[in-house]
């Protein structure tokens, strides 16, 4: 299954850091790239550069129109909100999907997004955080795959231990 | 089980909403409080207004000492961390613990606390967030907990629909 998140309503002066937590938590959890809404060199950079350290493929870009990007994306489309139905009572319908794209907002999002996605889903139907809600729909849905997720070509890899950091370097 | 959180080096100028994503978290997801190293009125204030309009009894404060706090508390203390063990090797020895202390960092954690915690767990070895690696502890600690919560006396509450939002209001 190829999963894509899209991030909408990102403020570059408000939002760098949390939009910097959703699109690594989209790497670590095995999405394979993150759209913007909004350009964002200093976050596009910095992202880039953990995918360069750390290894693989995933991709942070801008999206010229985030309404085309929906309408056009074959496959099915998921917004995650605090108002939707909950994951598990969809879970395996979503499940079937060789193609997901997630929807993620900051703040508001323009209630078009509620129509144009397939499933409005919920975490939890009480305010917390876009950053655990993606974290717990990529866990359900690709079945911990952060737990065995391999990076390729990473220069940067964390040996597990019960104390301390180990990292190995390779160049 | 009882589970709390800590939430280490916050920083009010630069860390204010990641640490209110990680407080709303703790909340949505079953802990029954946080503390902070920190003290920080307005996100304090930020989080209980949640709490006030949403229900339940979470707690937020400042902990005089973080040292003591991990030293005296008298149940099991999970560091999160990704240079940790993987979570699913150590699950089912942590879902024993009646009470559960997790420790979430800001970007560094000072060398003792891996010392002074019974377990250094990673949500994967890969850097993403601490607000996905708490929902993740929280979600699997508790098993789907989120799904499942009630929160007493709210004002306000998601009714879970397919599309738009649902909200009713008790006075």
């Amino acid at each position: 299954m190829e999963v894509y998140v899209l991030r909408l309503g990102h403020r570059p002066e408000r939002d760098k850091r949390i939009s910097t937590h959703v699109a690594l938590t989209a790497r670590a959890f095995g999405a394979r790239g993150i759209y913007f809404d909004t350009s964002d060199t200093r976050l596009f950079e910095s992202v880039r550069d953990v995918v360069d350290r750390w290894g693989g493929e995933f991709f942070i870009e801008r999206a010229e129109s985030w309404k085309s990007l929906i309408k056009n994306f074959e496959g099915v489309k998921v917004h995650l909100t605090m108002y939707g139905l909950p994951l598990p009572d969809k879970l395996h319908e979503i499940r079937n999907a060789d193609k997901i794209l997630v929807i993620v907002g900051a703040e508001k999002v323009p209630p078009e997004v509620y129509e144009l996605s397939d499933y409005n889903i919920a975490i939890g139907n009480q305010p917390h955080s876009e950053v655990a809600a993606l974290a717990i729909f990529l866990d359900r849905v690709l079945e911990g795959h952060v737990f065995n997720a391999e990076f390729e070509d990473a220069r940067l890899r964390v040996i597990p231990s019960e104390r301390g950091k180990k990292i190995i370097e390779n160049d």
